[in-house]
């Protein structure tokens, strides 16, 4: 099957929306925790999270249209606040997580709506998930607006980093499938992981190697 | 254990680079094809993909910072010519797919050295992977340089996306895990998955019900 771009454009909303959403390939999947500045907290799910660079540690959040509501108490508080975390789920709170996409008003906490804890770290304002096996605690750096669609692309630093000692491999890789990590796929399906393989750093004329994993 | 801003900044330059780019989540993993104005092939792998919009129908791709050769072949291609393909990988092709990451000349074909074969289109100039199951056709609309640290965003629209009709659900979804797409995680780690569920649009006190998948 060949879909052009006129045809993508001529499709119904809701197909053209999960079948756009569905064939970027699977994403990385976490819960945005932040804090308002009236101290309301706030927690939404975002797959369109990517690594940035390493050093400095920058990680990327892009956030829908501010016409289509929904995440935005999240852009609000971070615009006002600078700070936010990412959580990542697990099969134990995947249907919390999905949950936490509810258009609750603002004042409601998605915490409390959906049964997930909130845990403060020492000196970081912005909530994270207890429940989660990594969390990321991370500063706004530079809002840039994509105005070819109206979503906004934050870039954030990485303030901290919480996750167990175990999951984390003698060459700093970290081992999501060991943590229970899962991925997402389009809107609405979630996945869980089964290890291929890590391979060594490819060079020209040199064969690849298995790593431990 | 917990890692904070200025660890991380400290931490042995290796280290840094597996441990924060595996945190950030599994993420989509394809195969970016591009053809140079003088007809070269090259093909590369990229994990900085991400969903952008539906309508239209928009990607985004990161590209390293120009400092750091590599893939930026692809980028010099994309900025010249504006049209490349997006293409997922399968167990059966990833570990070709990781070799093409490994810097070759700027005249040597990733297809040819790595054995995967090009595909072209009708009507459309950058060549798609034969063997993947999803292969997306995209044109430049913007760049923008993230200043902050030297990468380069290309948002793209999306041209043409060929996929066989029984991996489109009625609903649009395109079920990547019956396609066999793969996920990756950090510089060095291949994933397949399992399905875990789809559930419904979350409304507020309206309980989540699954979708078949």
């Amino acid at each position: 099957m060949k879909f052009t771009y006129h045809q993508i454009i001529a499709l119904d909303r809701l197909y053209r929306a999960n079948l756009i959403n569905s064939i970027t390939g699977f994403k990385s999947v976490a819960l945005l925790g932040t804090k308002s500045e009236n101290g309301n907290l706030n927690l939404a799910l975002f797959s369109q999270v990517f690594h940035v660079g390493a050093n400095p540690p920058f990680m990327g959040v892009l956030f829908r249209p501010e016409s289509q509501l929904g995440g935005n108490h999240s852009l609000k508080n971070v615009r006002n606040t600078e700070y936010f975390t990412l959580n990542h789920i697990t099969a134990n709170i995947y249907k919390q997580a999905h949950q936490t996409s509810a258009r609750y008003a603002e004042d409601i906490s998605e915490f409390d709506a959906v049964g997930l804890t909130p845990y403060f770290s020492e000196n970081f304002f912005a909530p994270y998930v207890q429940q989660s096996p990594v969390k990321i605690g991370l500063k706004k750096e530079e809002e840039i607006p994509l105005i070819i669609n109206g979503t906004t692309l934050i870039v954030a630093s990485i303030q901290e980093l919480i996750i167990e000692d175990k999951f984390i491999k003698a060459d700093g890789f970290a081992d999501l499938h060991a943590a229970g990590s899962i991925t997402c796929s389009g809107l609405d399906a979630y996945l869980s992981t089964n290890k291929l393989a890590r391979f060594s750093y490819a060079k020209p004329d040199k064969p690849i190697e298995n790593i431990s994993y």
